[in-house]
């Protein structure tokens, strides 16, 4: 895997500017970028549509935006920022005093130079976000306020990458396409997860992989809705968001917390050069929600560099490029590359000598002097033939005995070559 | 709940005069007194009835008792210390010299000046407790002693107190009636229990709940001798003993470790405001020796402030009224009260929408405009409905999410109303 | 048991000068000194007898061994070391320059005093080991060698000793007497095991004891082929070996992690007064890897003082009679004897009063008069009436109230006597 991050990171970049939601133009932009790299089924799912408990909404479009102040001066434009417009705002053509202006506008006063990331979608209303210090500094009298958006019958948009493998048996990796202007929540998962899908197109895979890329939340419910039967077929998934920073990685756990996503993500970021943490699940963050939610209870975890909402520029303007770099984006999809590693390679075997030892000597698989030590390769041996009892994946077994996977990996090879090892089938 | 302190204080300490022992007036006496508060059975079983491996034995009461030195002094008056008379002595009037008299007397040399409590229930004898340094001062000579004591066919007394509620699963509260002028071992208990007792009458209650105001070992071995067929419907139990020191709090866990009163009174101890300790289940110790008993293995684990044995003032004269505390014995009826009130509450529940999360801002239950964060009661409510499963009770999802029970709790009756919650029935 | 330590160790100087292999008149020499102390099946195999994946290799003998230098001086004698010859060499005699010879050299940069052990079991080649200072100052020209071995067909040559006890179950002692001039490794575990052996013999023992004197790996593959039908027998057991050294103990669990015999040697370690250390299983060190293996997966573990292969001296000439002691010696067959003694008195008992606490007193089982403090012989008692319910051994007991095996065990004869107590059948 050659990917530089420069080429994750200018994907990012290209993104960035799209004014996206959970339903628009914007999304289906975004999609259509995506397709430029990997084989992607674009969904149409239409306005109306009851998913579960609830129901796809009417799809939203923006085109202009802006605030002119009593001097007729544009103090707010969506073309310098399209988190300046309340996300899902109604439209709007008015003029009023400051006073009635005031409720719709939103602010951090603790961080008074960004805009905040707001959204309204399931309450029709409008509104602007700026930074708090240029609100301060509004004079009181007459504003302009001019929203051209449409909120009406149309689509929710998805897109949905399936790379068939040897089996039906599916890996899942989804990411959410529906923030505007924010770089890494999410266009880090949305780089990482194209660049993963690409890298994996056309080997042949032990597993068959899904990518998924929805608006949060009601993407993720809409999808489950409409494959709710074939959502068995999910043995391990894994949420790609927040992954473009310099912080360290924290993987959260599935719901079910000792699945084998789990353990390898954990065998992953444990073994790996650069700072990591595991964290609980719990029933909020991104949409694991809706993946670990009871009646459904996937295996599917959260990997994250980052956590949302522990960084400050979490939804603000700046989350933007300048928190992302090619460096951190890079080392996340190798991190994700390393994972799927695993999760092709951790298979059961049935040690077909399972009395006593067999003589790896005479098959060149031992050293040949008796004397002080073994190496690593050899140790590696003896514990993949004793566990190998069909009941210890190789992931268990390197973490018994505390080799890394790759090293409990490589031993298969030349043990089954000697007719020592056969695989179970799974 | 309004009970100050100083009622429970004042209860304890008209208790305190009685000389109390397993059998006599003592503890008709005490249970007289705690009728007054609440509603109260009380039983008496003849000496001689086989109880298991045991026998209620004699009865025994006491009128006086003293020493008289050679010249003619009283050193020792029962009427100023109950504990100086070895509980359950036989009677006896004699002369005798001094040699003739030690080994009938008991004192606590590392405690000069303190009384010890002894008894002899099951072994005919007489005695007196004394400090050291008055046994140390006594002076050759021949030595009046005189017991006014009787040991004869009578009754073992027990109170019982009854609350029935929705349900004949029991929650058993336990505390011994048998100790004569020591306050925190049992006065304490006994004060706590009556006024838990006295504010749970009259409630609409889950668990019906049973008191039991008893002798200890005897007491509670002829009790659940009586009551063999019926304590499968004890449910959850606490002996409550040793609560009016200012010391921090303990619970000793049933034998099984693991049942629902252990993680209960541990999820109570850990959120209050005292410092507070779990302590492994032992054989020995109060009456939880008897519930937890292999045949029984009844889930009935003991609360107190500081351990028995473990504070210097235990069974001497020094276990006084001075040893309580008015806020430290509110304090445990307050812990008591709260056990009482997660048991009542601690249910499982089925999530009616277990397929994605249900859209709780159109039930008004989700902060209307997305931002950054969401507090802790739609925090509670996204746990509830995600641990909702039949598995889990709240407790467990408290535990799992590390918000209070009642946070969680607080979480059931909005979710119920929106018809996303039913409570499982058991 | 009054074994002295000197006797321990002046048996393993008895047997250090012999030049043991896996094969040979060595092994035979070293039998024929076991059973001048303790009954002992001698069992031969022939060469080339099929044992699961090995074959039983030709036999060794050696009865000279040198090398001259050019000026005609004995540079190496085997009759100064047996280590001086690669274990297994072929016969040799030969003339050949310096450069020829180093090849077939081997010896240790880093400990240039030493004599290295080394063998060449199943790749037939010859060779010297020597102190690489030696080899240093050997000066070029012509060298003869010799070695006057055979390998030729015959047997491999195995002790056994089995001491009959009340039931067929057996517990398993094993050690490699397949060393030569080594002393902690293994003559050490030699003389402990056969002591012990001495010790068991006559007694009235509940379990049966076998004791394996054997080749390393072959020997143990042999008789496991052998005996396959039998090892279901084996409930727990022992490899010893590197138990003369003065270190703290090591057990090293069995692959089952769990079995009775890891919690004995642990409790038996841990209540000790040495340094011990715990190790979790690897399927590497001695034959614990051919009893571990997956097909078998006996409860068979290692005890040892210092770990093989982090003492310095581990498989040099300098593992001699000066690296182990008498105290250490007699230390490791005193834990070997209290694994034994655990082992023997580890039953389940059933309490047959198990309603309420039985009534010690009147069995003059407890202290007569009620007072402060119960002394730990009464404390496990009623440990052992409180968990005696058939699920719980006395190891088990022992380490839930956190007495000793032994205070424990105390309790069971009185409790018996009363009729408190039965034992449940195994």
């Amino acid at each position: 895997m050659a990917v530089a991050g420069e080429e994750l990171y200018h994907f990012a970049a290209e993104l960035y500017p799209i004014c996206r939601s959970i339903t628009g133009s914007g999304v289906r932009q975004t999609l259509a970028a995506i397709r430029q790299r990997i084989p992607l089924d674009i969904v149409e799912v239409p306005s109306g549509t009851p998913v579960f408990d609830w129901t796809v909404p009417k799809e939203w479009n923006i085109r202009n935006a802006y605030i002119k102040s009593p001097d007729g001066d544009c103090v707010i434009e969506f073309q310098r920022s399209n988190l300046h417009v309340l996300n899902y705002s109604v439209p709007v053509h008015a003029t009023m005093p400051l006073s009635e202006l005031k409720p719709h506008l939103f602010t951090l006063p603790d961080k008074p130079d960004w805009i905040p990331y707001r959204t309204t979608y399931y309450q029709e209303s409008w509104g602007f976000c700026l930074p708090h210090r240029q609100m301060l500094s509004l004079p009181e009298g007459e504003y302009e306020v001019h929203i051209d958006s449409t909120l009406e019958d149309g689509h929710l948009t998805y897109g949905e990458c399936f790379l068939p493998g040897r089996t039906t048996d599916e890996v899942l990796f989804s990411c959410h396409v529906c923030h505007p202007s924010l770089a890494n929540d999410n266009l880090s998962g949305v780089a990482v997860a194209t660049f993963l899908a690409q890298s994996l197109a056309g080997l042949n895979l032990r597993y068959s992989y899904r990518f998924l890329f929805i608006p949060g939340t009601i993407g993720a419910i809409t999808w489950l809705a409409r494959n709710r039967e074939h959502v068995g077929r999910i043995r391990h998934g894994l949420v790609l968001t927040c992954l473009g920073d310099t912080g360290g990685f924290h993987y959260k756990k599935s719901r079910r917390a000792n699945a084998e996503i789990d353990h390898v993500v954990s065998h992953v970021l444990q073994r790996g050069k650069e700072p990591s943490d595991i964290l609980e699940f719990s029933p909020y963050g991104y949409d694991e929600r809706q993946y670990c939610s009871p009646g459904f209870d996937l295996p599917v975890g959260c990997l994250m560099r980052t956590v949302w909402n522990s960084f400050p520029q979490y939804h603000t303007s700046a989350d933007n490029l300048d928190l992302i770099q090619p460096d951190a984006l890079a080392a996340s999809l190798r991190v994700s590359m390393a994972v799927v590693d695993v999760l092709e390679n951790n298979r059961r075997y049935c040690n077909q000598n399972p009395y006593c030892e067999p003589q790896l000597g005479r098959r060149g698989l031992y050293r040949s002097t008796g004397g002080n030590t073994i190496d690593e390769e050899i140790t590696a041996r003896l514990w993949v033939l004793n566990l190998s009892d069909g009941q210890h994946s190789l992931l268990d077994i390197a973490d018994r005995s505390g080799l890394s996977f790759q090293t409990i990996c490589d031993a298969v090879e030349p043990l089954s070559q000697a007719g020592l090892l056969t695989v179970i089938p799974n």
